[in-house]
């Protein structure tokens, strides 16, 4: 995914503010289910499915300045049953040369919220999406 | 309300950005509620009650700094049986006296939103707490 | 500009926060200069040069669901030598049919904020961007 | 800290946005610095100073409800004279007892921003800063 950092997301240093990473992440994660037909959030009848984080992580090394463009990279690091870990590559042009501006990593359960009960309960993907959900080869990351 | 302004609420500007100053107001329309027994976001069986915007507005006047502390007084502009509109105004201190720094509004209505339809219907107000919102003499506004 | 609704926009109501609009406004505004080949936040010599709201608001009237594709359209109301006042419409997809689900305003000036003495001046718009800006035809708005 | 969940800060997951817990973690650090009779981002003449992370990341437990309190102990783990790690522990009342829910970490250093270059260079720690900050004995992590 391709972001431009937007006035909101900068802070008075001057800088996109470290949440806004976050946001990228979470952003570019939700695309990635998009183009595979899904979507991370959907209900069925009585409950809601989604993807709840179970861990989230960042190293900020070059800092984002309002307007650029930066690329966030999506690799599926880990799958199993009911959870995926990704890891992500923030890339900026810098005088004309792609750079690493941070690396993060997210982790999520599939779970279900039910509408009655207000409980969540991690459940197994879904076939169709595990099926096309991949773990990337190693020289990815 | 007191509030005071975090490095997140920044921008690049080096002041609060704009929309922190609508958070604000809805921080203190809720806090409000809260003072009167109430929470502005209920769930009753299949079906939840909240109350959407359906204006908000603001005029921007002295800006607010980092660290910052800011008053938000909130007035009751108007109230229906199933709306309610207030009036807002920030205070802060500069050089020892208290000025205004920006004046906001918002309308909101009391909404259903059903868990199996997804529809938002416009609803009545409990009686317990209508009973407990006047309208603020003309000479606070 | 075509934005779509991000899972952080959007409430514990289910749908965008209210002040993600205000977000998508000052988007819209930013892409607009960037189309005219301008940024609104600048750094010359000592100052900073920036484009602050003295005012903001809108109207909600459909509310704006997660990964929902919104039109934002924005519309010269009114531009003096320092200030410049738009309108948005914000339009999206309902059963195939374009509807609008907002409506809003914001008034900016151009001004400038000095490094030493910290003082923010009202200044006049540079005449190469001044020169690029109509006020749209009434039949628009 | 005890902060409370806004509005703002809940997603249509009905919790607060894992994002959220990253402002309530950097307000719980400037909190620390007030304190201590210290801001985090202050001018100099030509140049800003402030402390941009290099390191963020949270382990989210038990989901965070609107207006709910939830407790932030910030906890100094190292300090070098150019940086600090700290960890912090979410804890917020279940039926009567306070429970984890959620355990995150920062790293920052401090660094100086000049006006006219726009660099970010890493600086030492002011001494009156640096002396009333110790590492916290192991026991509390």
């Amino acid at each position: 995914m391709t972001r431009r950092v937007e006035f909101a997301d900068t802070d008075m240093a001057g800088i996109a503010h470290f949440t806004a990473l976050f946001r990228y992440m979470e952003e570019t994660e939700h695309a990635f289910y998009r183009s595979l037909g899904f979507s991370v959030h959907t209900r069925e009848t009585d409950r809601i499915l989604g993807m709840p984080r179970v861990a989230a992580g960042c190293e900020f090394r070059r800092p984002l300045h309002f307007e650029e463009e930066v690329e966030v990279h999506l690799i599926v690091r880990e799958r199993t049953d009911r959870a995926i870990a990704y890891d992500f590559v923030f890339r900026k042009n810098e005088e004309g040369e792609m750079c690493e501006a941070a690396r993060g990593h997210m982790a999520v359960v599939y779970a279900a919220l039910d509408d009655s009960e207000q409980r969540i309960c991690v459940v197994d993907l879904p076939e169709h999406i595990a099926a096309k959900i991949d773990v990337a080869p190693t020289e990815l990351s």
